[in-house]
């Protein structure tokens, strides 16, 4: 008999990696605040449960996928959380995107249910997650990671066992801190380009190919000169992981200036209005900054 | 009969270029400060010239490697330089980084006596100078450009007219606000993932497809993690290159708040004894700041 899973969540990343395992063959009940979301993947044979407890009772697996610390934090201890029904022996594997010390800390009071949480951050965004070409960062046992690895490669391509718990939403920040900063790059770059009157398509033509590359000026770059704000990936959430970036940060003791500058700068992009818009809108404020606009 | 030519500066980069075009069958004379450095390339069949003005006479095409905007304006303009000697209708082509305002203002003396200046700098560093895989940013007269596109492609791969005099060092300098915040954002993130005692190595694989991905990380992540400072590009002539896109912001008012981090956190490094180590260096000062050695 196959894995018996529960999958709470059915945002724009949770409900395709849900419907992955679904039509993997794996019985997924699903759980998420509005019912309708859960509509199509319910459609296609998905079982509704009217509570996370009531989605984790008698499931191997529990997949979360959903914004915030404080989300995950509802679904797991709170009241009608998982905890009250995950048996012994059940993995937990949480997609989303929250504090490493949090995750710890629910590591270990799950453990004491002997339940295991693996912390399971993605990135590669909607069209990864439709097309089941995410990277997954995975922190926590190793045992548990070997389990749930069958699964994950139904939802990921490029899957990494980081460490202890905790170590793949590490990983995932540090993945924040890189897509930020060279976003910052580009944002300054073409700002100088335009102001100085080049030609913005011909000039990442020219550079696209050396050492000033990167996935954000090749990818991003063609939608800052076309003035495309659509995301991608929303300010307002790169906001939210930069916050944990910062948290972290503090709680280590590492001093972070450029990736500081970036978050501030997001702010002034939230205050324009781009809080919605895909974190290429970060060029606005620049060409603000420049009087371009 | 072939263009004959004449190449000045034969430092690490002009050397090997001006070795492409002796190779392509081009007579060449050489001027460098230095006459110990032109010696492979007259064993080759290079003529050595006392000056520039001498190097110059009766060529149809000069071209210039060296470091600084007053090299090049002695080169140029100076006692012995080639304004003394091109004749109407030669095409001088810079390879040096430098002030793009200088290079305008040397473009309009040289028009006065029929000489056509072609901005030209290149990355792709030693490395590309050596396999000629060199990106070629070109600025000024399209007519003179297509003279010498011939010759370029015997010395780099991506040859692109950017514009008008000048467009050639606006770009170059759009490349180096490109890399050198990219390394910032590289810099940062390993920072983070040492201080919070992640597999370095491992971090690289597990995000390097992605949108964090950039030539900066896959090229000198993985120096950095093995401590290898070897210059690559040197943070002197980053900085050098630093100095003048801030001089050009200045002049076109445009705000680089992160550029001018990345340059003052490299001045930390110079003082750290790093101006003749790679780029890479900076990690050294980023984990200084995190009290990590």
């Amino acid at each position: 008999m196959s894995t018996q899973i529960a999958f709470i969540g059915m945002g724009v990343m949770g409900a395709p990696m849900a419907g992955h395992l679904l039509a993997a063959g794996y019985p997924v009940s699903v759980h998420t605040r509005t019912k309708a979301k859960a509509a199509a993947l319910i459609k296609k044979g998905a079982t509704w449960a009217d509570s996370p407890a009531a989605a984790a009772k008698g499931v191997q697996m529990i997949f979360i996928c959903v914004t915030d610390t404080p989300d995950v934090e509802a679904i797991v201890l709170g009241q009608g959380g998982i905890i009250e029904t995950a048996r012994k022996g059940t993995i937990v594997v949480d997609h989303s995107t929250i504090s490493p010390a949090a995750t710890r800390e629910m590591a270990d009071k799950l453990a004491a249910k002997g339940v295991t949480l693996l912390d399971a951050p993605v990135s590669g965004g909607d069209i990864g997650a439709k097309n089941a070409t995410l990277s997954i960062m995975v922190g926590g046992d190793k045992v548990a990671f070997n389990k749930v690895e069958p699964l994950l490669k139904q939802i990921g391509k490029t899957i990494t066992h980081c460490g202890g718990s905790g170590t793949g939403q590490l990983t995932k920040l540090v993945n924040q801190i890189l897509g930020s900063v060279t976003l910052m790059a580009v944002c300054e770059a073409l700002t100088f380009a335009h102001k100085n009157k080049l030609d913005l398509a011909k000039t990442i033509d020219a550079l696209g190919a050396g050492a000033a590359s990167s996935w954000q000026l090749m990818n991003l770059g063609p939608k800052m000169v076309a003035g495309n704000m659509r995301p991608g990936f929303m300010i307002d959430l790169q906001q939210k992981d930069l916050r944990l970036v910062e948290e972290a940060a503090d709680e280590s003791q590492t001093s972070l200036p450029a990736t500081s500058l970036v978050h501030q700068l997001l702010t002034a992009a939230q205050a324009a209005g781009h809080g919605r818009s895909g974190t290429q809108a970060l060029f606005k404020v620049m060409e603000r900054l420049a009087s371009l606009h």
